[in-house]
Parts: C-alpha cells; sequence; structure tokens
C-alpha cells in the first residue's frame, strides 16, 4: 500500500474561470436556491419548495413492492436497463395515455430521470445558442434555467391571446422560436389552468407558424374540482406536441422517474442523448413503479393526494380571506401544489422576504419565474407540504409581514 | 369526462429535421447499440456488454436495506433530496478518499447519476463547440459520444509517450485542448492501465500545458492482482484532476449512482448544472449505498467481485492460449472488466461480427473506441457477465469464427 501526502484539493488551479465554456459562465446559482436554505431553518413555516407531503407516500406499500422486485426480478432490477426504459412501464404509461384517445405506442415514450430531464433532453435536442423559446409569464424556474444553460433566449409571453403576434413578430424578425413552453395544468407558479379555448388557440399558433409545442403536465392529475381538459397531445393531429410527464407529485419524488411522449422520431433523438446523459434511469425504482400500477394501486393513492391536497388548498384561500390585507389578490387553483400571490403594484417582494423570515416565514419570489425580470411584486406559495394547522400558521405570519411592508411603504 | 378521437401520434411534423439543434444533427444511435440488440437473442453467447455478474449482487443484504430506509427514513428517502446528494454518502466518499491521501472534504464531491452524468456535466462545463479533447486510443465509446453530443473534436492519443508533443502541437496551433480525459485502470475497453510514471506523466503535461485532466475511475477498484496504483487525484497538487467515480461496477448498475470529485469551485458549477439535468439523483437509491457501506456490506462484497472476476479473467486467458489461432494476440488486464483482442492488421472485426453471429457469439467491434476512426481489426471482449463455462464456449466459437475469417482472406 503506497502512502502520500495528503493532497489539498482547494489548491486552486491558476485559471480555472478561463476553461469553463460558455454554458457554464451563464449558469448562476438560482435566487431560489439560496433562499430555500434560508428557509430550511426549523422553526421557519415554508411555502417555498414545491415538496409532496410525505405522509402521502404509500410506504407500506412499496416495502411489498420493493421486496417482490428484488425476490423475483433481482438480476434485472440491480442491472443496467435499456436507456429507453424499463418496457412495462413503458407499456404502463402508453395504455393511461390510450385511455385519453391519444394513440400512443412504446415507440413514442422514453423513461427519463424524472421532468427536469425531460427538460433537458428537450434542449438539447432543439436549442442551438441564441435560439428562441417561448414560455408563459411567469414559468418553472428550472425550466427557464435549463433552457438558458443551453444558451436559448427566453420571450415571455403574458396574455395568451398575445400569443399569435408574439409568435407572428418573432417569426418576422427572423427569430422564430423553436417550441412554445406551457405547462397546460394548475401552473408552476401561478396555479393557472388554460381553458380549452386557450388550448386550441395554442395549438393553432403552433401549426400555422410551425412552431413545436412543449407541454409540462407534472400536476395533470392532481385536479380538485371541475372538469378535466384535454392535454395538447389529445388535441393534437400533427406530431408537433412533445409531452413531458413525471411521477414525482403524483407517486413519489425519490425515484426520480418521469417521461416524454412525443414523435417516435423525436423519441429516436432521445433516446441517444439520454444515453449520453446518464444511460438509463434507475431501474430499481422503475420496476417497483411497474408494480404499483399493475397491482392497481396507484389510482386509489392518487386520490387520497387529491383529497390532502384538497383540503390545504381549502384551507390556504380561507386563510388568505381571513387574514390578507386588502389590496393583496391570489389565484384559486383547481388543483397542483401552488398558488401565487400579488402584492400591491408599488411593493417589492423582496422587502417582503426579509420581514417573512423574520416571522419565521418564506416563500419564494414571483420575480424569479418570470423570464423579462417582471413580477417583483409576486409570490409563489405552496400548499402542499406543509400541515394545514401549519399552512394557517404560516399565512398568520406572512399577512403581518406584508402589513408590515405597507405600513413601512405608506411611512 | 370528454371523449377524443384516438391523435396517430406517428403523423408526420413536416419537416422535423429543421426543427432539431446542431447538437442533434450530430447525433447518431451508435454502432454497439444496434449490434447489441443482435446479441441479445438467448442462443447468443455475448462478450459484447460491460455487465457486471447479477449473481454477485447483494440481494439479500438490499432487502433488510430497503426495508430499514422505508422503516426508519421514508419521508427523506421518498422525497426530493439535495441536488450534491444525500450528504452521508458525500461523507462516505470523502473518508475513503481521505483514507487514500487525498484531502477531499464534502465541497469537493456530488453525487451524480452514475458516471455517464460525471461525463454529461464535464462536457457541459467545459466544452463549447469546436474546443479540443484530447482522448486515449482508444477510449470509452460513451464518453467519446458524450464529447461529440457537445461538438468537441476528439485528438487521440495511441501511445502515453506522444501525449507531450499531441498536447504541444494543439497549443502551438492553438486548439489548446480543454482536457486530457484518461481511464488510468483496468482502461475500457483495452484492460490496460497506466504506471506510476505515465500517470506523474499526464499530470506533468496538463500542468505544463495548463489543461485539465479528466480521470475516469469505474474499475480501479476490481484490482485482481498486483500493487495498487495511486489515482491521479492523488498525485495532483493543483487542484487539476477531476476524478469520476461510479458504485455500478463495484455495487449495483440498477441503482445509478456515481460521484464526482473536484475543485470546490469546479463542484460549485457541477451542481448548478446538475439542477438543470435531473434535480437530483435517485434518494432512495441513494440511502440504501450509504446504508451498505454505514453497516460495513461494502468491502466483503467488493472481495466477492474481485475473486469472481479474476476467476473469470484467468477462465478466459486460459481459453485463449488453448483455442485462438497464431496472429491473434490480446491483453491480459490486472482488473476490470474488459480484454482487447487484435486480429492480424490485414482483417476487418465487421466480417468477424457477421461470421462470430452464426456462430452464435457476440462482441463489439474495437473501432467504435476509435475516435480517429482507426482500431479496425480490434475487438472489446467482457469477460464479467456470462459464466465461466459460457466464456470458455464463447472463445471456442470465437476463435472458430477467425480462424474461419483467416480461411477467407488467405483463400
Amino acid at each position: 500500500m503506497l502512502i502520500f501526502v495528503a493532497i489539498e484539493l482547494s489548491t486552486m488551479v491558476a485559471n480555472l474561470q478561463e476553461h469553463f465554456s460558455d454554458s457554464a459562465h451563464n449558469m448562476k446559482s438560482s435566487a431560489i436556491r439560496e433562499l430555500l436554505k434560508v428557509s430550511q431553518q426549523p422553526e421557519i413555516i415554508s411555502f417555498a419548495g414545491g415538496l409532496p407531503a410525505p405522509d402521502l407516500f404509500p410506504v407500506g406499500i412499496l416495502k411489498k413492492l420493493a421486496m417482490e422486485a428484488l425476490e423475483t426480478d433481482s438480476a434485472l432490477a440491480l442491472q443496467y436497463g435499456p436507456t429507453e426504459g424499463d418496457k412495462r412501464l413503458r407499456e404502463i404509461i402508453v395504455e393511461r395515455y390510450r385511455r385519453e384517445g391519444v394513440a400512443a405506442e412504446v415507440k413514442n415514450v422514453i423513461i427519463t430521470t424524472a421532468s427536469q430531464q425531460c427538460i433537458d433532453i428537450v434542449a438539447k435536442l432543439f436549442l442551438n445558442p441564441g435560439d428562441t423559446v417561448v414560455c408563459e409569464l411567469p414559468s418553472y424556474l428550472a425550466a427557464l434555467q435549463s433552457f438558458a444553460s443551453y444558451r436559448a433566449n427566453m420571450v415571455g409571453v403574458r396574455h395568451k391571446r398575445d400569443l399569435d403576434n408574439v409568435v407572428g413578430k418573432l417569426v418576422a424578425e427572423g427569430r422564430k422560436p423553436k417550441f412554445i413552453y406551457v405547462i397546460p395544468d394548475f401552473q408552476n407558479p401561478s396555479g393557472a389552468t388554460l381553458s380549452l379555448d386557450e388550448r386550441k388557440m395554442v395549438l393553432d399558433v403552433a401549426r400555422r407558424h410551425d412552431v413545436l409545442v412543449v407541454e409540462d403536465t407534472p400536476y395533470r392529475e392532481l385536479r380538485f374540482e371541475g372538469e378535466t381538459l384535454p392535454a395538447l397531445c389529445q388535441l393534437d393531429g400533427t406530431g408537433q406536441v412533445i409531452t413531458l410527464g413525471t411521477f414525482s407529485k403524483i407517486f413519489v419524488p425519490g425515484f426520480r422517474l418521469g417521461w416524454l411522449l412525443a414523435h417516435e422520431d423525436i423519441i429516436t433523438k432521445a433516446i441517444v442523448a439520454k444515453q449520453a446523459m446518464d444511460l438509463c434511469s434507475p431501474v430499481f425504482d422503475q420496476k417497483i413503479t411497474a408494480r404499483f400500477f399493475d397491482q392497481n394501486y396507484f389510482e386509489e393513492n392518487l386520490k387520497k393526494i387529491i383529497a390532502a391536497y384538497r383540503e390545504k388548498r381549502d384551507g390556504m384561500l380561507a386563510a388568505f380571506e381571513k387574514y390578507m390585507p386588502e389590496g393583496v389578490t391570489w389565484t384559486r387553483p383547481q388543483g397542483g401544489l401552488f398558488l401565487f400571490l400579488t402584492l400591491p403594484e408599488a411593493l417589492d417582494a423582496k422587502d417582503l422576504f426579509d420581514l417573512a423570515i423574520k416571522e419565521n416565514v418564506a416563500f419564494v419570489l414571483g420575480e424569479a419565474f418570470h423570464c423579462d425580470g417582471s413580477g417583483k411584486n409576486t409570490l409563489r406559495i405552496n400548499f402542499s407540504y406543509m400541515s394545514s394547522a401549519l399552512n394557517e400558521e404560516g399565512v398568520k405570519r406572512l399577512a403581518k409581514a406584508i402589513r408590515q411592508l405597507m405600513g413601512n411603504a405608506t411611512n
């Protein structure tokens, strides 16, 4: 055995910055990431994350299924798996889409390391540096970060009615967008849902301008009330829609599993891209997940999640009504994990954050979700993670901080 | 419930090709991938993959540990985890490096979705389109594919003694490489190991030319004989080495877990990059893996793997001696999963492949591992996956196919 002098890894490379790629220079640790650190202190009621409630994880069933997978299938469950994913799990996803009227086949589906990897794959397949992506104002922060890491330019659309104009103008300027990125159901962060007419309009705009649509559907099955609206892939007739899905919110996030549904030529490319990204997604977790569906645990578990989140949302909305001062408005999501709060225009949520932390309550700045730097007076509020009692207490504290901010503003 | 007419997802987008990025246009399904499909037919003895032996997976222990993780830690094990990885698992990796004399700290380590993601992260952090990477001839195919997907140019080095000249020439031409990619121990595909002098030389060249070194170490701990040589990170004194590690070959591949060890400024960037790639690696699997080390199962299990693979390698080498015709040469690896076979110069392994498949034995073309298109008369042979009996039978069949090819060549 050779013995070495301890090498100090933290010795600085002379000029590390010069070695980094343009993409790396573009990367910034998100404001959210830094703020989340503050919000993780135990005394703080945090509305900042986007975490499912851990008491809804089907632990007992997972024990049984993990045992079964290891007892009957260990040689495959612990081995490398196919890049495109476990065949049975792909079939399960296909069956679910077919029940919704989408003539999907296994060749239209790739299993991914959750929907963040779907975003990475889509960005890699379609974005050259300088390309344009049209997204909603606000939109999912980690998607915006991913597109930025591919050095794309984001153009935000505030109102869906402006979409045609925005895309048309970009096309006229020679900046035809590569795709429109949209979260149709219970959007992160706004909680908003596209109407059927808006969905048809997005597809119509995409078709007329020959632009792809990337539909992100992490919350789609978490509907508390009202009629389920068709996913864009259900309305698509041209293969123009790429649908991203994940098991994180409707099952467990710790398995890191999602899927991409698209035209087979896109899936073929996605498989090659994924091969260079991580070879295959966690195999043991895929085997357990397939069993969870095959033994019919999924629907019942989903009902439990929906019921629990509906109750939390109701409690959250009631607390807002009760505590929030005049001038503050918020969305009333029909599903999902988030609602969005708007302060009077003159106020800055950054100032509120400091006051809120003093009151031991945390949220995420809405500004982070706006690719154009707007939304300074907005906040994203998660209601899925904390208990209903803590949610109410948190709203009370947040309202107190807002009143302080309003007082400061009028002084 | 709305009912929709089944939508045919396979309808073709008019001009899908025009939508793809330059990176996507560069992607090709690898020759290996296509060949592997052929080699998966049950009657075929396959030396083509790089799979661990499934009978060495510690199934009984994993059952116990999966149970424990779910019983005592489910709220964290099934939840989203930190992007940088499970804290305890990072500590375990750090402790292992410190025992080898590397003054690593937790801030020097990020957990990844196995070492393929390490490669993706490194490529993303350092490669602009057109950048140069220096790699070995031959080298790991999926690394070459990843670098290609970032549109880098690979320059291969056949003999380590040429490294200084190659790098010096590139620097003089204004094409200074971003990094040297090297697999020091039991290389994939060659099975070769760098001597201590060669290791020092690689570092010396890198330092003098101010180039980073990416050291990939998937097989490092699978040494069958001889003295362990220091990893490059053990010899580094400048923070110039980035070390990639994986649990795939020394534990199980199905969990998809690896790590990256580097200067903390690189790890900080790597965390931001990974956040946009998949948010975090499989959490449940990380919890089980940490327990596997903490309950001291790792070393004993590793010894079992090494003993089994040593026996398989010995059997393989004996079979080669016994069956191979004159003119065929092969490497004698001191560890790892692969050995490399060279046919007489005039023969093409592609022609051999067809003959071999008729004999129901498969391998991978060595050419695929050569970034300069050379190596047409070489084959990669895996010896870890099949039983020793099948390994011998496979070599017998392969030798028969080679004799046929030689016969054809002389006719």
